[in-house]
């Protein structure tokens, strides 16, 4: 099969590699239909953190080619998505609904597991990890939003949910990237009553507004403080949700949150050293991380085949296999906030 | 009226002071009855945190003297308990119940504020701050107990809270300091099925037990971490309340939180560094910090009262007002938990 690599910083190619097989009884594999860059994948495309040479991408739909003797949750021709992680499903993490901590998991397109940047994928652990949809006819905009299921909108509804997210809550997003304007989605859908998102960028405003943001800030630093703070009468937001990971977003994050509330964080984070002193005298709280994108997956499906949520609008450059180079490049020069890859017939 | 002052580390003298009065119609001048000294008291009688010279001391019970024109919640004559910090009860932040965060509050002993090791204290905000007991005739036990409500139980309860200790919960509690023998009492009463309290001293090892700890652990770092997951079958523990603010005890705490949980952290954090990106790759959550502890007393006071915890118990050091400087040499050298100061009649 042929599939994305990474060579080295800036240097994405498309190889041959070797077709995917069932390997162990509770495997499938999988036949890719719709890949993406995730905005996680330019760490290591810009040299910032180091990732193996080989297979990359981490995020697919597609339909079920081949299952192992033990997989009972999912069959040959279905569609399913994958989260970004498999998991066993068994395990008491995973039992636990953190399956992004399952002691046998691990991430596509890592030590040398297949990524869903490629034709096929071999999917360990099957039925703990695929996600089934109904049916096989889908529209093209429902593709896009169940590709955007496996990872950020499961991330930035992880974000809101660390964050404590309630009805009637005052949230402030920060990040404008895939999965803080899927973190929008996420807190309209907990039922926020005002979400303040955080871009200067004309088109992720719009986009954040069309997702149910109620106030667009254009500020940043302190100056994003004041501004949140000025809207919340000095108060502050009841939940904060960091969709960045570095240190200028988190302390904004920090700053906006009202006394008692917490932080939901998904950015990975780089360079960020947390004020211990100040989160303890204002009781400011600090949840999140690695999404249990899986866990999460079921009912944001649901909330996508009815049409409730579209997280598929966040991408807004597409290719296909071929095109891999420009579509990790296009998200790399912010030309794009979150990059397609076409490799099936949708 | 005599108070005890700090006049530099080590150096706790009683003298003189001014008799308080009521200066502004919402405040009340209190007698107080019982003081005491506090693990926190300890940073700055060690020379490690500054403190203005002055009064020191933020936890008592005593009786309201006189009132000002505005206060409706006590009167001459009542039995009160006090927070360690002041509060107006009206700003949007005390309305939420984050009282430790009153944009017009303090804590008593600090900033020229009388402290509640002294004879008598003007409590700013009455309404706001005090709590009523009912009643006046109390045993000498549950005086002591009404005591340890102005902070070390409030601040077990916080980080009981704060860890998300729910029915059925395995807890582990780092520290055994008044506030860590609080805080099993709470994870206790908020129904933890479980709680692994970490000791090595017998004294409070057997007084955690007698509070509600199922097991001890006499370990420490490492060893501390890997005794919980081994008693946890490897899975660590649903919450932690870290209540000491060292940089080991929050190691501890995080480590032998399990994925998916939160760290409850009351212990003011001294050389506290947080390890972000474990934080995120293990998803281990952090909230706490000053407890709100006017928002809890009413609960807890119900529970003493009705004879349901006996948090007084943490006290096995006495001395009256002029024994002020035994009693900080006392917990100083670790030869107790918690000194009480007798200062009216019981």
């Amino acid at each position: 099969m042929r599939a994305a690599v990474f060579r080295g910083p800036r240097s994405i190619e498309v190889d041959d590699r070797p077709d995917p097989v069932v390997a162990e009884p509770t495997d499938a594999v999988v036949r890719v239909v719709l890949g993406c860059v995730c905005g996680s994948d330019l760490w290591y495309y810009r040299g910032l953190s180091p990732h193996a040479l080989g297979p990359i991408g981490h995020e697919f739909v597609g339909v079920v080619e081949q299952v192992g003797a033990d997989v009972r949750a999912v069959a040959e021709g279905d569609l399913v998505v994958a989260p970004f992680k498999y998991s066993d499903g068994t395990c008491a993490h995973c039992r636990a609904g953190w399956t992004s901590s399952c002691v046998a998991g691990g991430a596509f397109g890592t030590d040398g597991f297949d990524g869903g940047q490629g034709e096929a994928v071999r999917v360990p652990f099957a039925d703990g990890t695929l996600v089934r949809v109904q049916g096989s006819r889908h529209s093209y905009e429902t593709m896009l939003s169940l590709l955007a299921l496996s990872d950020v909108m499961g991330t930035g509804h992880h974000a809101a949910v660390s964050a404590g997210v309630r009805p009637e809550s005052v949230a402030a997003v920060v990040g404008d990237g895939a999965v803080g304007l899927c973190g929008v989605i996420a807190a309209r859908r907990l039922g926020a009553a005002r979400i303040i998102a955080l871009s200067r960028n004309p088109g992720r405003q719009a986009l954040a507004r069309s997702f149910g943001a109620t106030d667009i800030l254009a500020e940043r630093g302190d100056a994003a403080t004041e501004a949140v703070l000025e809207l919340t009468d000095g108060i502050g937001v009841d939940a904060a949700l960091e969709c960045v990971g570095t240190a200028e977003s988190m302390a904004t994050a920090l700053a906006v949150a009202r006394p008692g509330s917490t932080v939901g964080f998904v950015g990975v984070p780089h360079g960020v050293e947390l004020p211990i002193d100040t989160m303890f005298s204002r009781n400011i709280g600090l949840r999140g991380g690695s999404a249990p994108v899986r866990a999460y997956l079921p009912d944001l499906l649901d909330d996508v085949i009815a049409g409730r949520i579209e997280p598929g609008r966040v991408f807004d450059f597409e290719t296909d296999l071929d095109g891999i180079a420009k579509a990790y490049a296009a998200m790399d020069e912010r030309r794009a906030i979150k990059s397609l890859v076409r490799v099936g017939t949708v």
